[in-house]
């Protein structure tokens, strides 16, 4: 609906009608407006050549000399796409372009430029390339939008969203003495890009500061590639916990301990792990599970295992959903260990993600656009960790996702197709207009 | 009943009543001879001065300095006990006591005297000192036997029963060069024990070069001691059969991978230990089926198990019987791998031991024995592999087990009570007098 409402003006809105939230120097009106699919394509090959490994696939991690090179190339993409380039003490590059009303917040998107060790180029990476030709594209049809906007390139998302926590002042001081992927301290990686984490404070933003946030990224799953869905709009993003489970049991002679006098640790944990899928699967709804990790001791196949550690993982868009998932995982291990002559408990794990909801109204602009420019969608959340779940706490938040070819991701194989980003860009660029255009009653509308 | 006639008879002969099977110079019905406790209590923790752990338990592993030590302790406690030595090829010590009737095979009694890495002071240790006993009370009784007497001590027996397979003839060449606990080639440690490893076949025995091989060993179960019973009487070593359980299922991100897009081959894996137990102890028997170590692979929290490498072990008194509980679990396993979208499949291990069934006569002997002492007894078979294994293939066979107190073993805290001991090395040597005594009825007799 805002969308529609948008359109329906700029075909009114020729010259300068700043009334109508953007100006129109050129001809072409802004419904009519669209990203250059080969251009973004073009960018995204090219930001892959630093850092590029020989046998495909890039490991550009946060910090590097990689990193650097591929920031610098995207800094000057910003400034030829006329963005006010600036680095923040965290690192973050923030490329700035004013808008008609500075009485109103700016609206920020990007994505992140780091890749995992022997990653992909399309994690992160085409989300911030989407976000620089959106800029590219309004300055190229001389719009002004009502809202300032801001391009972000977060930095080191994947060392545990360094850059997104930063921003929004929830980076736990201790993190900073950690080691990075590129060998560095968190702390020297930050500086050598510029910032200063001595004054982290300075990178650090409050509620009200920013109208909303869009990410455009990769589903880095096979949902929208396996069901031919153009565009994913996204719930919210799952929170996670882990534990460590353990069973103890007895180790034994494998071959003097009859069947009937063993407590083995494997049999209870074979059972358990059974049971953590069907309670996860036993409710409707987009929660996971998995054990991931399995080790038995002493492990020798002509012992008994005696104690058994394995992982536990749990995600869901609700944290409070994830408690009552493991509230009946725990009751149902206190059965198994009865019934096995084993011990069972587990360990909370330091790994927690709290769960981040987008925003309702923003998710039915996405949803709107999506329509409007012809492309299917699919409500869906996204099961893994985004700088947009730290975005959240300050600001309205959405996400756009785009299908990854055979659900690949943080590999060399992962793949999304040209126009299948261009798409994801199209939403970007069309939901950016729409929410500039009609702010005041994002937030009221309820979801459709 | 073979026991009984034989002691019925010694009671009549008091002076060189050869006809009989043994000569009593002494006052002492062969029937009331008894082993001496304390004897071999003291002697067994003597030897367990060799190679001594400073936090208990024994490291005397085979061709090792402590394991020289012990064996010249050994060595010296067998001349004590007129007993004639000499080292064979392969380095096993054999003590020779002729028998009254040099037409007759000798009967072969004995065990091992090395140890595990950190292991105790009773497997293969208490039977090789009940052995010496038992000769050491015949010539202190001035028994002499009809046949020969020979006291076998094997040489590395934890290394992979080295010296019994030498002893008849069935050393893989190839193993000579393997290197053993002691950090030297098994061939080198032999030469250490004055043994001759370029010419094996020295030591190597046929078929009807002896009359009967016993060994009393410790149990190293629970069975005996969690019963309260003092004597087993060993039907069978069972046949050891390994493989590798290999399930391919699909890693993929376990946050954006939906439960019913799912390919995780830990769930098969729980499916199949659990099947593997089902159907083990679906039949009545002694068969054990244990799955021992586990991996499941990448092996992270966050990453939906795409391989799991697990160890599959059977053993049963029969290799056919191992063989059928194996197809029934590769049979299941294919209908695991259907419902889970995994494959599994099986590569057998070249782990494969033989099963060794005792002889049914000398089984009645023991049980006879046993009772004639009053001591309680139990049919049962040993679960782990033994020296009398190897030497099965060239003569009849009886295995006399005592009990380890919880059913400890391989470990410092293995340990079997003095009294228990005694009664084990009591039941060898009139097991072994009975033998001597109507040894052409032992193997046509039925089992009771």
């Amino acid at each position: 609906m805002q969308f529609i409402q948008i359109s329906g003006r700029s075909l009114l809105a020729v010259f300068f009608l700043t009334t109508w939230g953007f100006t129109l120097l050129a001809a072409t009106p802004a419904s009519d407006l669209r990203v250059n699919a080969g251009r973004i394509e073009a960018r995204i090959l090219q930001l892959g050549t630093f850092g590029a490994n020989p046998g495909g696939g890039v490991s550009r991690v946060a910090f590097s000399a990689a990193d650097l090179q591929g920031r610098e190339y995207l800094m000057a993409l910003m400034r030829e796409a006329k963005l006010e380039v600036t680095v923040d003490a965290a690192g973050n590059i923030i490329g700035h372009r004013a808008g008609s009303d500075p009485a109103l917040p700016p609206i920020l998107f990007g994505s992140h430029s780091d890749s995992v060790p022997n990653g992909g180029n399309y994690d992160g990476q085409a989300g911030v390339l989407a976000a620089i030709e959106v800029a590219q594209v309004l300055f190229e049809n001389h719009v002004v939008t009502r809202h300032a906007l801001e391009v972000i390139i977060f930095v080191d998302e994947e060392g545990g969203l360094i850059g997104s926590k930063s921003f929004v002042g929830h980076l736990s001081p201790g993190v900073l003495a950690e080691q990075s992927h590129a060998g560095v301290t968190i702390a020297e990686g930050i500086r050598r890009l510029g910032g200063d984490p001595e004054h982290l404070d300075h990178a650090a933003h409050r509620s009200g500061e920013y109208a909303a946030f869009l990410e455009m990224h990769i589903e880095q799953g096979a949902v929208l590639d396996s069901e031919g869905i153009d565009i994913g709009v996204v719930t919210g993003i799952v929170g996670i916990d882990w534990w460590d489970m353990i069973v103890q049991g007895m180790a034994n002679h494998a071959g003097t301990t009859p069947m009937d006098r063993r407590q083995d640790a494997l049999i209870a944990a074979a059972q358990l792990v059974l049971a953590v899928n069907r309670i996860i699967t036993s409710e409707p709804g987009a929660q996971v599970g998995t054990v991931g990790r399995i080790r038995a001791e002493p492990g020798a196949p002509n012992v008994i295992p005696g104690r058994v550690v394995a992982s536990l993982e749990i995600r869901d868009l609700s944290n409070a959903r994830i408690l009552d998932l493991f509230a009946r995982i725990e009751t149902e291990a206190l059965g198994i260990a009865r019934a096995t002559g084993t011990t069972i408990s587990f360990r909370k794990s330091p790994i927690h993600e709290t769960a981040a909801a987008t925003d309702g109204a923003i998710r039915n602009t996405i949803a709107n656009v999506a329509r409007r420019l012809g492309y299917s969608s699919k409500r869906m959340p996204s099961g893994a960790g985004h700088d947009a779940q730290a975005i959240a706490s300050i600001m309205p938040m959405g996400m756009i996702f785009v299908p990854s070819v055979g659900g690949i991701s943080h590999s060399p194989e992962e793949f999304s197709d040209s126009e299948a980003v261009a798409r994801g860009a199209n939403v970007l660029l069309h939901t950016i207009l729409a929410l500039d255009g009609n702010p005041r009653e994002r937030s009221l509308k309820p979801e459709e």
